[in-house]
């Protein structure tokens, strides 16, 4: 029955704005209805689980519920919760019978194509963002406003906030390591622009070649090409990225504490490695640390940055312990290279200052350790379903990269990497090969597998999700 | 008493973080009874007066008042009010006898100077950030953050929330007469971001030479030049900007509705041969609608893109009407410039989320609406107090540009600006002349004039501020 509701919360997921987000939920309940995929007599959910499931106000839910009982196709009974009526104002007509379930998400994806989503979404990238913790949000949002003084709405200082460069200081020193001084901190909207901005600076100072990941993101080599710069691939084996060939490069990027996408940490003989290259041939390290909050199994491995803060530029986000539309990221910087990177933002701040005042009150007021808290349990929790499942359904199939972030790498047997996508595709389920992460440039002999980005659902489609997952694996 | 309070109240503005707001505030009234700025039996403004007076929360006030009574420095007995306490810890000294009221602005200055900011602030640019609507601005928060789907948190379109861009569309067509159709919006993190931006692709296109005006910011023509263009200056004469100059410019940068920095609009004569003028050249007109919600004593004017949207790119903000620190502006642009102006974002959405739905639901609700309604009053005002002040005590001033906006034009005698600018500066007055902004480049007879920025000041400075300029003009 779970999985039957969760069905009927991706169906309704249409691109509601705010006054026609009530009508749409109205319009997606009647149409559920009015094609039998909601029997007669079917219970549906109270309203506060459709609207958690579905991440919006349950008073929405409850007028549209209200809207279609007084229209005929809904009951509401004293304890007996809210039904699909029997005698509904149009029949149930179409392909099937009334009162039948359809095949697992065959409404729901035709309904998902039409608005251009899918049905079920396991590509990495993306935190569950239906779990933004929006009232603890909306109080620390109070409580900035509340406290800050009428000119921090003025123009800003181009690093940003000094309340939040204060308590990401404490933050990322305390739960990452880094040697974090507020007044070398750089808030950025969103780890794209600190890096465009990092490749700004670096081409306007003279470099020419920043060295990059075997496996990585080609958005950010792009943004480094745009930038003026070469980019150009380091080794990868069983100890992650090999810095012998970083000689001839002026900037290298690397994601140390969590491999983007192979999910491993970098070794720690690797790691002092990295350090000493760049220290003989004068090259920036700059350290893509994307999901650093997120660890299960091991301990936490801290920030290079904490090595050696004058050879480091960290780069954390907001995007993957809170959401991405927050557009907040922080880039922690060598002395000389901060103010540079904040003349290139412009000469003022590029970031909203109530979001900026929000994210430090939340910072400071332990809302955001709480939050990552309880994430980590709930990402671990699905990590922990995921192995089992792929053991279960899919043996051959061999998962890695498990200890730590929001996604793993799931191995498949050779030259089956494309099917596997495809088949899942067709189910609705959007995911992604590792085919697309590994630089073409990068000599790495090929390997077929996924990159499963078990973070990404909300809660109500996860199962679902799984469930496609398992059944596009080979048995 | 008033003014007084006014001072006080300047004097208190620390650059408090959160939780070091309520100490800042206590160590300030403390260090004024100490050195006998505030005389013993004084009644101090009730926590609600001083709050609205620094833009902080009333119990932030009330609990600094308690903090100071329980150490004794304060007294507070029903129906009298919060008092200095007679016999107060530390016994005022240092320069002056308890009691006596410091010359206006003296401590304040060199307070305020230590910290940066000045004592009184004229300059043009900033509206009244005390006066942001806090409270409605959350409530706003608070519905469209109940309202928004979960997915409203992922990496955005690059033109920006599509909630915003339909609010925006709705208002600019009917406030300003901006044929507005929202997918040809690009929401952009202020002004000067969406001037970058149209820089960029301009240059990207083979555009080599912007004409600006003869007045206006050189931080504008500045983005230009990096974006690799040349800037040259139109003619200026009594009809506003002359576009005689125009051939030979691939793009215009102009202030149709209110010319910054000299008030006046367009002449509609010169309306008409600017968009002739485009037309023929095939030039793109860049309208930069800064303050164009604010008009006093004559019919809007229209925004110029109403006339030609293929031929002008509209630019409006947030930053007049409400605060810069939002970093939230509009381009309404030719719609193939829309494509390339969203793609020279880096392909993702570069403002927060929360912030442009939270604007959305502020437009759509009419609560922006009621905020303008409310600051033009507030403005009117001010200018009018600001024009009689000048009349009555510096006749030898000429006031121009006082129709609209949020500063005017205040001529002075000949020769005199530089040293008026002086004065002012000595009485803790910040104040800009019109030399800053006339274009170097420019033709134009050197005119000695002070932009007055009336919009600036907090209220419980404006009078203060009112006086330092008056006190600093030639009598």
């Amino acid at each position: 029955m779970a999985e039957r509701w969760a069905t009927l919360g991706i169906d309704l997921h249409l691109e509601p704005t705010g006054p026609g987000l009530r009508r749409g939920l109205t319009d997606a309940l009647r149409e559920a209805v009015r094609s039998g995929r909601l029997a007669p007599g079917t219970r549906l959910p109270s309203s506060r689980a459709l609207a958690a499931d579905l991440g919006i106000a349950r008073n929405t839910v409850a007028d549209a519920y209200a809207d279609l009982v007084a229209e005929g196709w809904l009951t509401a009974r004293q304890g007996s919760g809210t039904r699909v009526a029997t005698g509904a104002p149009a029949t149930p007509a179409r392909q099937r019978e009334p009162g039948t379930v359809p095949p697992a998400g065959t409404a729901v994806r035709t309904h998902a194509r039409a608005r251009g989503r899918p049905a079920y979404d396991l590509r990495p990238g993306t935190p569950d963002l239906a779990s933004f913790p929006r009232a603890e949000w909306l109080r620390a949002a109070r409580r900035a406003l509340a406290a800050a003084p009428y000119h921090a709405l003025d123009y800003g200082d181009p690093r940003g906030r000094p309340e939040l460069r204060a308590a990401l200081a404490g933050y990322l020193s305390r739960a990452r390591g880094v040697r974090a001084d507020p007044e070398r901190i750089v808030v950025c909207a969103g780890f794209a622009h600190a890096l465009r901005l990092l490749g700004t600076v670096l081409r306007a100072r003279g470099a020419r070649t920043v060295a990059v990941e075997s496996y990585g993101l080609d958005v950010h080599r792009d943004l480094l090409t745009d930038a003026g710069l070469a980019t150009t691939p380091l080794p990868f084996d069983a100890l992650g990225t090999d810095p012998a060939g970083l000689s001839g490069a002026d900037a290298v990027l690397l994601t140390p504490a969590h491999q983007f996408p192979m999910g491993v940490p970098l070794h720690r003989d690797r790691r002092t490695a990295v350090l000493d290259r760049a220290r003989r041939t004068g090259a920036l390290v700059l350290e893509d640390d994307y999901d650093g909050e997120f660890r299960y199994d091991r301990q936490p491995v801290g920030a290079l940055q904490g090595l050696d803060p004058d050879r480091v530029a960290y780069l954390g986000t907001a995007s993957k312990s809170l959401a991405p539309g927050l557009r907040l990221a922080w880039a922690v910087l060598p002395r000389d290279l901060a103010g540079e990177v904040a003349a290139a933002k412009g000469g003022i701040d590029t970031c909203g200052a109530l979001d900026q005042l929000t994210l430090a009150e939340f910072l400071t007021s332990g809302a955001y350790d709480r939050h990552v808290r309880a994430a980590r349990l709930r990402y671990r929790r699905r990590r922990d379903a995921l192995v089992a499942a792929v053991a279960a359904r899919a043996p051959q199939a061999r998962i890695t990269g498990i200890a730590a972030g929001l996604h793993v790498l799931l191995r498949l047997p050779p030259g089956s990497e494309q099917s596997v996508v495809q088949a899942a595709n067709w189910r609705g389920l959007a995911l992604h090969g590792l085919a697309r992460y590994r630089n073409p440039a990068a000599r790495v002999e090929p390997l077929d597998a996924l990159v499963v980005g078990y973070g990404t659902p909300p809660d109500h489609a996860w199962t679902g999700a799984l469930d496609a997952l398992c059944a596009a694996l080979p048995g």
